[in-house]
């Protein structure tokens, strides 16, 4: 690909956000230029934005296997876990039940929602990830208690790709009686989703992370759960989202979903080859260790921790060879802290700081691949000829801890 | 205008929604074709996009007379009133205040966010509206109380289009030492904005009103007010808002807004002038009134009630004429209840609901006004003559309400 600057440029920061594809773009078009109307206005202007709303509601159902009155709106992925989080909360707290069961390793928006219940005085169990990146159904079920109601856990995880058992957890959640969400915003479009099969009643999606527009998600929320307003207002989506509705974005969202799921198989094919070929590149460098299950992972996603570097320095020095990477979260990139996904699996601070996170798209090609496996090595050579910490693990003053 | 079914037709729905300017759409393409980094990235796809951010934070401050780390982006209108009141709250009730002034005619976005800080023990004072629409700076005055901790006071009406003293309650708030908000969605981009001048300390607008692109809107917060979160998750927006930045919006927003504030003059002389025609050829109308003030509205807004008939039936024969107009509130639209504004301004239950808004841009001309006062006048008595209220009201069995 070319950078927005004209020159060759390998992007593999898709799990930040992806290229809008050519089909989500002509989806909006329209509706940026002439279908302008808001859906809520009875003239056929609006009407034909309602017909619109309707249809794309339909068609995320489909993809989704739900009905379309199950689908709200929201602007992102990051508003639909707040929102789906809270409403279970308020749902919980009217019976009396206060406890909420999530992972150590999920987004923020998760997290920061679920510590802001705390200091409300819900009771929050952090589930230990396994080394592998992995938790298991049967760690929900021992967390289970009378007064739990709502159970959160990330499809995939959004740093090191894992993918839990989602449709399990489902079960175990289903036959306890306790509403199940999960943030499938790394998953949507590229896993297959069925929340009827895999007994989820609430599930966030977004879709810049499947080629669709920036500032808009879906709140899947299973018939019959009442949620809680985020946002006050007009009654668009039945009452429970106010905002005049983002038509353009909302074709494009429901565009991009149907192509990311007509594809997923072969999609998923071609990913898992240039994932596996990165992994078995990056493998050979050495005190290297891969971030998460080797194959239970997301077909795109690579994340490795190199000894003895600066996650930071690794990422300005591919960018300067043309290759956008990133050290885990984009949303947490301005922090200094490590990222809490690699502490969550055990890795210590000095190893979290020199993370590297590629997370590939479908327009990637073998010989990118290749030009990444060199460059990485080259940089991480590089760095570590002028790191410190290097001298001292090579000199056997400091011990490996990547062996 | 054609339609977007090729015929032509007259859009005076502009407070719903207007058509995205050329302008605004150009600006947004190269962030959704090419510039599609996550601005928290730190590679150079991501830092191109930060960088397109700071530059649309800083022409949009410019606009409004603020400082660009000021402005908060957020989805629209209705999450930047709710941001505000609910920062406002939680800041008043840290000092023991917990009573807010605001009017008894704000949108919905602003009232029923007053009406959930009700229930958490907050005491609203909605102030009474006159008749023309209007409030004064004195009743705001009268009304603060030493445990006042926010007035939030509409800009301009979205349905009657009546523009509030805005500057005097702002100098009243900042006398008093009380927070001032305002919703500027119908204002923004149609009346002059100066922040500092005009003694405002929060403010809301967004983008879909003023030939943006829908789904942005703009939270202004004078340097200080702490707000709260109603997304939590990543460290966006100084913290403020999470959720990845919707960029090509943005873009989108500060084009239509320097746009509209370099032409806010002319646009509105072309306005009253189109405005006042529209006025004068509907109050022709027997038993017609106007409702708000004839001077201190909106260019572009008229709104009249006609007795004997109902609003959706004088739409749908308007629209069948190929012209787009509303009643009141898109937002409400589906709800059978009379307009709240106009039940504000003392319109009773039957007068309100014959109401009709029409809102203009700069789009329509002097021949469209003549062919809605034809077509207006031609309905309201088509539906006068099978009406049986109206038949009621000439033969003096009820009495006429607007003599």
């Amino acid at each position: 690909m070319n950078g927005s600057d004209g020159c060759r440029r390998i992007y593999v920061d898709n799990a930040a956000t992806t290229k809008m594809s050519q089909t989500a773009i002509h989806a909006m078009l329209p509706y940026m230029d002439g279908i302008y109307g808001n859906p809520s206005s009875l003239h056929s202007e609006g009407q034909r934005a309602s017909e619109a709303l309707v249809n794309a509601r339909e068609r995320i159902a489909r993809c989704l296997g739900c009905m379309a009155r199950e689908i709200t709106f929201t602007s992102g992925g990051s508003e639909a876990d707040n929102q789906a989080i809270v409403s279970a909360a308020r749902l919980g707290e009217k019976k009396g039940k206060k406890h909420i069961i999530s992972t150590a390793f999920e987004h923020h928006a998760v997290l920061h929602t679920l510590e802001k219940l705390k200091k409300e005085g819900f009771d929050i169990t952090l589930l230990d990830v396994h080394e592998n990146g992995l938790i298991t159904a049967k760690q929900v079920e021992d967390a289970i208690r009378p007064e739990t109601c709502l159970v959160t856990v990330m499809y995939a995880n959004n740093e090191i790709g894992t993918i839990q058992p989602i449709a399990e957890i489902g079960a175990v959640c289903r036959q306890k009686g306790v509403l199940f969400h999960t943030d499938a915003v790394q998953a949507a479009g590229h896993l297959p989703i069925d929340v009827q099969k895999q007994n989820i009643d609430m599930l966030s999606l977004s879709a810049h992370k499947f080629h669709g527009p920036k500032g808009i998600g879906v709140l899947y929320a299973k018939k019959g759960i009442l949620l809680t307003n985020l946002i006050e207002g007009g009654a668009q989506e039945r009452g429970n989202r106010a905002g005049t509705e983002n038509i353009p974005a909302i074709m494009g969202l429901a565009a991009a979903l149907e192509e990311a799921c007509a594809h997923i198989d072969e999609n998923a094919q071609k990913l898992i080859r240039l994932r596996d070929k990165l992994i078995a590149g990056l493998s050979e460098i050495p005190h290297s260790i891969l971030n998460g299950d080797a194959k239970r992972r997301l077909p795109g996603n690579v994340n490795f921790c190199f000894e003895g570097i600066e996650g930071e320095s690794l990422l300005l020095l591919l960018d300067d060879k043309g290759i956008c990477a990133s050290s885990g979260s984009a949303c947490t990139s301005g922090s200094l802290d490590p990222s809490h996904v690699l502490l969550a699996i055990g890795r210590v601070h000095d190893i979290a700081h020199g993370s590297l996170r590629l997370s590939l798209s479908e327009e990637n090609t073998e010989e990118e691949i290749d030009d990444i496996v060199k460059a990485v090595k080259e940089v991480v050579e590089y760095l570590r000829g002028i790191s410190p910490i290097w001298r001292d693990l090579v000199s056997g003053k400091k011990e490996f801890i990547i062996k």
